[in-house]
């Protein structure tokens, strides 16, 4: 190695060794002729002096160094001289007094300064992605990053699960989003796609006897970009045979554990809290709630429907709910407060949002006048409604008015500042529907996807009653973001026949989609189950970030470029005719 | 779980427990009214016995268990009665006798049969990959597999080295091979590539001051298929800052070592041999020499040409060689066994094949006759011929007729049974020609890629005498087969300059071509290098196998085809034109 040490390592029991460091110069300052250099790595900061009354010449060439040049510089460490001290820094007590220096590259000037500043350019960052990785927050990303990883691997391993590859080069399979496609050359107008998720071969696996499967796996989905998205994720795929879903609980609850531990050295509690969908949407309003905070949603139904006020009575006649926030000691909140609450609400398809404010122990509004004393007072009763308290409402189906009160729950966590940065507040989402009923086509759809097994308890309400059906379908849930989702599989085919009855799908239509998974399912497919922890919104999380793309090494725009590499870019013509394809685009 | 054990784990040491066991049915025999099932998983075989008169319906039922069915069956374990205990069955002394039997799925009779042979039959291999996976040697290596990379994560982790995911769509860049190519929907008439490594985002990484980086890394090249080549493949991809070749040397040493160690307990030496690529073109007349064999070549030019045999004297009047091989005991070769030789150099482009055999302590052939007496002896001496050696000559300009005579000693390697199958002999091959003269375009070619750095002491033959530039350029060799190639790279532009002009690529050109590399090594490109072991290959040596094939979970056969998901498949119109593509394929 060019170096005898990094120049994060450095401390005062190194003090006279004779040392070689390589690295970048971070900066250099000139004090009273002698020049102070700071020199990066990966690893750290250390400070190089270039004294004239030492070395003249050499301090004449230091003088030359400008900033991101990399040098190889030799020295003795020294005990910095007192008020030098810099205790900020990781090796603030020493530094390295120059006797050799050897310029291994120079640098333009960089478009910006690799500091701890996030460049709010974001145009630059991308364009520019070795010089904004050097920053240490992003080096800290990638080491994080990297350790997760190892860490998953570590455990899952030791659990006897393998991990294995699957192809890249796959058959389309009709999954949640667009394929990206590659055009065969050999096979004249044919395509692979590229895989959404290893969804089926995960399941192929289990049929071939494999056990316990696990890939840290790269995904391709061709999505509009979005601040939680990228075209390209990756994800911790987990599957095992004989397994239920207690056994996937515990062989992810362990590997979280492990992940925060080695990745952030952040202790979480295991097991995690669980809850049904029903009280998810019931309590927070989603699916994935957010318990860094309280502010829980309540059903005033039973109450308001004695009441005379039209919005809620028509809401319910219609088999709706109405549900109430009671956002305590808010309600000083102006009109204006509520309208921007109101337009939340109203994103989520609610149509309205009703006010209660509780002063001098009774509610205040310009609809109590519909409600009688006495309902008041239960309302007050039941929402536990102090002075001072904003009371919320939307009365809508259950679904919209859960998810617009929901909604409204997250906006005032953030807004009024409930919640408590550093917490992980982990939790298990279990017992979703296993349909939806879609209006616009009139039948039922299946929530996850058509392998997801519904709960035993239920199978006889799938030709009675689907919408009532659960399925064995599981998210975990950190700080309100879906982590991941899971279910057990359907391994009948007499299950799976019921099931596709359901959403109206044939035999055919199956074999037609699904067909290599559903022929192997002849052949003896255990019982079997998994989930696959997104590796990136995992970490977005653990790292407190909001936006995904902190966490990539090199990632691409919202229209789905690097702006670094210029990619995607212009085909080559003979590239084209190999592929036998042809563009079809308007000309210009 | 639904087990409490698994079919490969029970021992002596169990019997009387009461168990439950999940898996397929390997086999059922009936022996005089009681049935044996071998029931197998991923971890083994265990025998179930179905006793008529312990429990007659059970032993009723399991009249009807089919091969592959999948079962659950709890008894208790029990000793084999003597005359039935087993030797080679890890579980061969142990029964479990059953008490409770579950059908967990039934089985249509499937293709073939799940045992230790191998079905000769590839499309059927392929198409019910999942029954062949369930083979115990396929189970095999896919455990090696895994567990090869995790001792690769875990040893470079330790090392220092982050993984770090590069992006899958990304900027073409003129590597080796064609690339597969993805449509950008969102940029109409655009397209991404997918990588057929990760080299220049590897090299980026470095400008990024990432330090030490290393990727198990998917790439793709639309390359025409063969035997140990596949359309997607995996790497260990490693890169290094302020590295020189010793450095690169002693990481992938510890590598190999832990692999082998890990992956299937065989020790192996390190440090490994070494030999320069003169070196080894002159004594094995190829790049990736077998060492576990002898049968050097050796040069006998200075003597033969004294001789008058035209053919030698040509070759050396053009500035070739006159390579000589000595096969010991082969005297009795037949005209046709070396005819057959002949026909290997002929596909190295050797115009023939000259021999002499030894009898009586003289050389004998029909072209003996155009060498003196003292030039057979001196032959006799420096080939080290004895009694029933059979010599083989090749007469050619320097890489044929080490090449052609190369590959004829690889084919009696086999042919004569000279192979260790067990041994792994692992070299490295250094110091390769920086460039290589293409006869078509009368111009230098890069060996490499241009970002190979010259040794330091052949900088100056740039300018005057490029052939003998050697490259900081190495080779990984073990039983004859390449595992990986790596380099010193080039990081400064005064260098990189040079290195272009050699080969007529202007810097106009090569930025072109390689621009946000090149302009990343404005801003203080460190030096580095990097390497990057074949995964897949690695696996093939290791596991001794001479197909790549079987190492993948799912490969494509020769025509890049899956048979098993159908891939590539025909297009749906909506997503062509999504695309903004059309089909140019001719019409039926």
């Amino acid at each position: 190695m060019l170096r005898t040490n990094t120049c994060g390592e450095l401390r005062r029991k190194d003090i006279n060794k004779t040392i070689t460091l390589c690295g970048w110069v971070q900066s250099r300052r000139d004090h009273g002729g002698v020049i102070f250099i700071d020199l990066r790595d990966r690893y750290g900061l250390t400070q190089v002096v270039f004294d004239p009354s030492h070395l003249a010449k050499l301090h004449k060439e230091a003088e030359h160094l400008g900033r991101e040049f990399v040098i190889k510089v030799k020295g003795k460490l020294r005990e910095r001289k007192k008020g030098m001290i810099n205790p900020n820094m990781d090796t603030g007590e020493v530094e390295m007094f120059a006797d050799e220096l050897e310029i291994l590259n120079k640098s333009d000037v960089p478009p910006f300064e690799i500091d701890d500043r996030k460049l709010a350019n974001e145009f630059l960052r991308l364009k520019y992605r070795y010089l904004d990785l050097r920053r240490p927050e992003m080096q800290r990303n990638l080491l994080v990053r990297h350790k997760v990883a190892l860490a998953a691997r570590e455990y899952l391993s030791s659990k006897g699960f393998l991990e294995i590859e699957t192809p890249l080069l796959i058959r389309s399979t009709p999954e949640g989003a667009r394929d990206f496609v590659v055009p065969s050359r050999v096979s004249p107008g044919k395509f692979y796609s590229l895989p959404q998720s290893p969804q089926l071969y995960k399941q192929i696996l289990m049929v071939s006897g494999c056990d316990r499967y696990f890939q840290i796996a790269r995904c391709l989905r061709d999505e509009d970009n979005r601040g939680d998205r990228q075209p390209e994720f990756t994800q911790i795929d987990i599957e095992m045979s004989f397994a239920e879903q207690e056994d996937i609980f515990q062989v992810v609850e362990g590997l979280m554990k492990e992940c925060f531990k080695k990745g952030i050295n952040a202790e979480i509690k295991t097991p995690f809290k669980r809850m049904t969908y029903d009280e998810a949407m019931n309590k927070y309003g989603v699916d994935k709630p957010d318990l860094r905070f309280g502010l829980e949603l309540c059903d005033v139904s039973e109450i308001v429907k004695h009441s005379n006020f039209g919005v809620f009575k028509q809401a319910l006649d219609n088999k709706g709910v109405v549900k109430c926030l009671n956002v305590k000691k808010c309600a000083e909140f102006s009109r204006k407060d509520i309208d921007e609450l109101e337009e939340v609400a109203k994103v989520y398809r609610a149509k309205g949002l009703a006010w209660m404010k509780m002063a001098n122990g009774k509610l205040e509004s310009s609809v109590t006048k519909y409600f009688s004393e006495e309902l008041l007072i239960k309302l007050i009763k039941h929402t536990n409604a102090k002075n001072g308290d904003l009371l919320l409402f939307v009365a809508d189906e259950f679904r919209i008015a859960c998810s617009a009160l929901g909604q409204i729950r997250n906006h005032l966590g953030k807004k009024l500042n409930l919640i408590n940065k550093d917490a992980f507040e982990i939790c298990w989402v279990t017992d979703f529907p296993l349909f939806e009923w879609d209006n616009d086509t009139e039948r039922w759809l299946a929530m996850h996807h058509i392998f997801t097994a519904p709960r035993d308890e239920d199978l006889e309400l799938l030709e009675t009653d689907p919408g009532k059906v659960k399925g064995k379908l599981y998210d975990m849930v950190i700080n309100g973001y879906e982590i991941c989702s899971g279910s057990i599989r359907i391994n009948r085919r007499d299950v799976q026949q019921r099931v596709m009855d359901v959403i109206g799908l044939t035999m055919e239509d199956a074999e037609q989609q699904f067909g290599f998974l559903m022929e192997a399912f002849r052949y003896g497919a255990p019982p079997h189950g998994g989930i696959a922890p997104g590796f990136d919104r995992l970490l977005m999380v653990m790292l407190g970030y909001d936006d995904i793309r902190e966490v990539y090494a090199f990632p691409k725009n919202k229209k789905m470029e690097c702006p670094m590499d210029g990619c995607p870019s212009d085909p080559d013509k003979q590239m084209l005719k190999d592929l036998h394809i042809k563009l079809d685009i308007a000309k210009k």
